[in-house]
């Protein structure tokens, strides 16, 4: 009869006072949430890969029309205008049913790098019609079709930067990387075809040409960091393809020439065309790569609800057995939990010399349970923190680069590569990592910043 | 009549095809939904807070109850129990109305840390019990106080750590290291009050105190560099004050007795009073704290709904008078976009030297306005970023220089005081930041951690 009671005045609190255990479930309905979330996250990724992919090949046709005087190019150019045209309509109908039709589906700065690249997107026809007309010059068309894409490649960094998973974070850290390769890819192509069309190469475009070429292989390098060894060797196939070790050699031909000395226009064609069949191959990585982001994403949905099936039959059968009058194992009894600074070096032995008998009347493996699961999670979470804060560090430190290049930049009056050489050979020297440079670098910047406001 | 039907056909396509201001707002939507989640976390932090005062004295009392045999503080002592039992149920009614309720109010990693520490308290009970019967060693009592209090505070931990608004985020990282500092106050006062219990302080005490008077000190230049003015001139008045004086002069007293020399037990009582004293005075200092997190963090949400107003009210305003044939100025023709690599420097002059007139046909003032908006919350989100790293900074560095000391602990078998002190004195001979040194020692220790697996 007392047992039953007890039951009965068990109900009442239930409803509000919580138990741990609903907040354990509730912990993972949450990372339920957010992994679908960051799943639609992905497809969207998916298709912004796509669309910049277009967006290049535009990019490059547009200014061999208007090079040419709008002579070579147009039918190509029509096709892919209707090309980027559909993938651009399936990116904004993605994005339609998937943020604004359910709210709170995204962060602020997702969503702004959105409407920030979709207004650039509205402006597209019109920046179309001067192509057409030939009202603009090719250099100003490459400006606004790498601004758009910029654009557009933000978005993947806001998704990266915003997920929470570390297998997921790890491809879109990986994804986003190769696909800012291969814009760097792109844009090393626009300026080696500007370079070839005047016949020549200064030492302005020699700069720039090894910045572009520098900017790939650092990018290339954080892919690698956080690829898996197929996608590797995938990438180490493109690099040893006859286009890719034929465009080495030209590259080393533009390398070689003087300031200023003559160089044979009918070679951009040649330029052009090995830089395409490289940047194509990067493009099939690339789907490779957002296929495997789909799937890994789509996983971890899987994963995470049947781990709360598992939890919810875990708890069910403990309530089922557990002898209502034992009490639970819980941190406060833990050991291995932490709590008083120094009471773990030989604190146990100094308990047991003071002689007071342990605990009874508890049930040890049936209680455990619950605390284990709750555990668990925890040190699961914990885990996964530390994996997250290793791949989040790499979008970090590139931010903390490009924000530290921008301190020089403005203090020094240096030039974008000049700075970042600056950062380079102070790393090299001090055998520090570029980032810790950089962190220095902007400390010493904003106080500076702050002692000439306060002066 | 042109004009009509081209209205007319406007109205389907915004239905699926999203406008960018849409986007605008919708970030504007979901940076209030996180501000309102943001600022119920700070109410958390405030209950918590409570609830970690209460519990810390509720510690010391049973500490000196058990300590005496029973024979003091008894009804003290009961006392408290009924203000921790009123503060765990505020605190557990506010959690059951604000995270069980509504789901999506929360992350994983709150909501699990909720879990771990609802458990602990769900055992207090137990452990009062054994309190009560003496069948508990003073140690093992004050031990599992520290392990619940541990978990309380990871809960602002976590509250801090997801946070994503600057101004917030500085105040919750301020009030985090204050509460970490109180309760290294509240073990120093512990093990002080073992010492003299003893008799005696053996050189393990005396390495202890110093080791939490070394981390009250960090985690209060922490808070420091978070605070705001008036906050840390109330610290230098608790610090100046006679107590917390009268606490330094004994806490040198203490340093200068030698390894096990006998000293008065009846200097417990000094001893107890004046580190209450002190870190009563840090209460109120925290609930001044708490006060002003929940102003701002409402604060923020009202500033943030009035800018979704404006938002609203420019568009509408817009939408009425541009006219539909001009083409809005966007992030395509932008200059201070960056896009193309180098085309920056002097590239303006270059397309000038081409010799393309520039684009006719826009109303400039007006036509900016949209695009102002968004590059305006653009500019805005980055500037928050950049701010929010900063503040995030002092806690990820935390957690590296905890996860650093782990490596040495495991790998060189040392002390937690000795790991640490073998990265300060790194720090220091290398003129690194400490958050530097323990990368390093975590990259290295991985590294060593893979190599032993694949041996």
């Amino acid at each position: 009869m007392e047992r039953h009671t007890d039951r009965t005045r068990g109900v009442a609190p239930v409803a509000n006072t919580p138990g741990a255990e609903k907040f354990l479930l509730a912990a993972k309905r949450a990372e339920i949430c957010s992994l679908r979330q960051l799943a639609e996250s992905c497809e969207l990724v998916t298709a912004v890969s796509d669309l910049v992919h277009q967006l290049q090949r535009e990019r490059g046709m547009s200014n061999i029309f208007l090079a040419s005087g709008g002579a070579r190019f147009r039918g190509q150019w029509q096709e892919q205008m209707d090309l980027v045209r559909r993938s651009s309509e399936r990116l904004q109908r993605q994005l339609y049913l998937r943020y604004l039709k359910q709210e709170g589906a995204a962060g602020m700065r997702l969503l702004n790098s959105i409407a920030y690249s979709l207004q650039g997107l509205d402006d597209l026809d019109g920046l179309r019609v001067q192509v057409e007309q030939l009202a603009i010059a090719p250099l100003d068309s490459t400006r606004a079709f790498c601004r758009l894409i910029g654009g557009l490649l933000s978005i993947v960094f806001e998704a990266a930067d915003v997920a929470d998973d570390p297998a997921v974070t790890r491809m879109l850290v990986a994804m986003f990387n190769f696909m800012q390769a291969k814009e760097y890819a792109g844009q090393e192509r626009a300026w080696g075809a500007i370079g070839f069309a005047r016949s020549r190469f200064d030492s302005v475009l020699h700069d720039r040409l090894s910045h572009l070429q520098e900017a790939q292989h650092r990018s290339v390098e954080v892919f690698i960091e956080f690829a898996e060894a197929s996608d590797q060797a995938r990438w180490q196939g493109i690099e040893n393809s006859p286009p890719a070790q034929d465009l080495n050699r030209l590259r080393r031909v533009i390398r070689g020439l003087a300031d200023g000395e003559p160089i044979a226009a009918e070679l951009s064609e040649v330029w052009y065309e090995l830089a395409t069949q490289r940047i194509d191959c990067m493009h099939s990585l690339e789907d490779h790569l957002a296929g495997r982001l789909l799937d890994i994403s789509r996983q971890r949905v899987a994963e995470a609800e049947s781990e709360l099936e598992d939890h919810h039959a875990r708890i069910h059968a403990l309530k089922a057995i557990v002898c209502p009058n034992t009490s639970p194992l819980t941190m406060l009894s833990d050991p291995e939990v932490p709590g008083l600074y120094g009471a773990g070096e030989g604190a146990a032995k100094e308990a047991a010399a003071e002689c007071v008998p342990p605990a009874q009347g508890l049930t040890p493996n049936l209680a455990r349970s619950i605390y284990d699961l709750i555990r668990g999670q925890a040190h699961r979470i914990k885990q996964m923190g530390d994996e997250l804060n290793d791949a989040r560090r790499a979008l970090t430190e590139r931010k903390q680069v490009e924000r530290a290049k921008g301190v020089l930049m403005r203090n020094l009056g240096l030039s974008e590569a000049a700075a970042y050489r600056k950062m380079q050979r102070r790393a090299m020297a001090c055998n520090l990592r570029l980032a810790d440079v950089a962190a220095t670098i902007i400390e010493i910047g904003e106080k500076a910043a702050e002692k000439s406001t306060q002066a």
